[in-house]
């Protein structure tokens, strides 16, 4: 499953050929909770161990279209997990001292310390996708920002951490729909923005501006997934699986008990 | 002067063909105080323009061997600017959270925003020079970081901001004599630390270290400048008009008062 969400290096997204209401070959919900349930306490148990070990990091980069189901697959996926392990930041536009550093300033003061996993809600990406779609600085600004993103995403694996990069993918029906709901909805009306629809209007300039990002900054370093995102137990799965994936690969351990502690009676 | 003080991008630092003891062409200790009364008020003035422009920063990077004489150029060339527009960290061995990070992490922390001078007194530049001469890292660790600190500068200068390096060239006999005193002086011993007997020690290690260092990473948008550093009085007219140099090139401007607001009456 993994290797079809893959954005292989060197290779184009081609975002418009994926498509978001793929089940990946799960019959449907039901098999899809199911195989979550089993995957959930794997992580949670690679989490603890990765903690335990606290010799390398884990950052997940979770990008999408608005509504696009980024907060639920936090709660989804990380809610049996350890929150004193797990870092989540959520980027808003830049504010204060924010605006006055270089775009990576705020996003590598949280990146994930040894024995943590980090979560980024939206990233230094929007910096090469809302930034550009809005023309909020000019090309020659943005366009060395995917080398930017590269290396600096580089440095963060040579020095100990894995970097996973997901996509949520959603195709515009489904966008409306969640849209309408959250409009409909009291209990969903707070997580709407007027300018939610003005985003919605430059649909296709957005994604554009994800198939270059991920073209470009897809990286054997630091790939890019690509999620169908129109079923939310499907986007589950996948992004569980790739998770447990590269955990398992990673596969921390704890630390050697001290032998002068071993077999002593605690009195 | 600063020509030949620079080292070339693309071509050696050739640090044993430089004289610590080159006078630049001075005639001597009056002329160069003299030439430093003239240039402290520019810089003075250029740092109010960069502040209050507020849209770009400079960041000075400042290495030398123990004793090379970090503290004592900042103190000469800085005291009279106005020092709630600079701000200089002096980077000691990474101990509690910085050790859970990344070596850049801290580094970046304190880079310069829009409208400050940022000096670093050491830099991550020892995590290639102190790192590597005592193996706290092996080879394949630290020689990827030539490449990550290129790339980490190009997105600080790419994003704004002017870097300016410098490493204080000293003499090993000047280093002696300089040592002797911090033993000797009871106002300089608090300088003095054991472990800096056993760096003398490894002098040619760290000499190779740093032509190694300087070598790889001076580069178009963040330039190495090898200073004689024996005598004071020659090192600081040579950092005084290094940075005059860079901050005249920047040409920092005044924003433009609000038209509404000219010649209004404060009553």
């Amino acid at each position: 499953m993994l290797d079809k969400l893959l954005v292989r290096p060197g290779h184009k997204a081609n975002l418009s050929d994926r498509d978001p209401t793929d089940k990946l070959g799960l019959s449907g919900k039901p098999q899809g909770r199911k195989q979550l349930d089993q995957l959930l306490p794997k992580l949670d148990d690679l989490q603890a161990r990765l903690a335990g070990e606290a010799s390398r990091g884990v950052l997940l980069v979770l990008q999408a279209m608005d509504a696009g189901g980024k907060d639920g697959t936090i709660r989804s996926v990380f809610t049996g997990v350890n929150p004193q392990g797990v870092r989540i930041t959520s980027f808003k536009a830049p504010g204060g001292r924010e605006a006055q550093q270089d775009y990576l300033w705020r996003v590598h003061q949280v990146c994930p310390a040894r024995g943590e996993i980090a979560i980024f809600n939206r990233s230094h990406y929007e910096d090469v996708l809302v930034v550009r779609v809005h023309g909020l600085v000019p090309e020659e600004r943005w366009r060395p920002r995917y080398q930017h993103i590269r290396e600096f995403e580089r440095v963060l694996h040579d020095e100990g951490t894995t970097i996973i990069k997901v996509m949520l993918h959603i195709s515009a029906e489904e966008q409306r729909v969640r849209m309408q709901e959250r409009i409909d909805d009291p209990a969903k009306g707070w997580k709407f923005r007027a300018g939610d629809l003005d985003d919605r209007k430059r649909w296709d300039d957005f994604q554009a501006a994800y198939e270059e990002a991920l073209t470009e900054t897809s990286t054997d370093w630091a790939p890019w997934y690509v999620v169908p995102g129109d079923r939310n137990w499907v986007r589950d799965v996948a992004v569980a699986k790739i998770l447990v994936h590269h955990l398992t690969q990673l596969d921390p351990q704890y630390p050697k008990i001290d032998p002068a502690i071993v077999g002593t009676k605690v009195v």
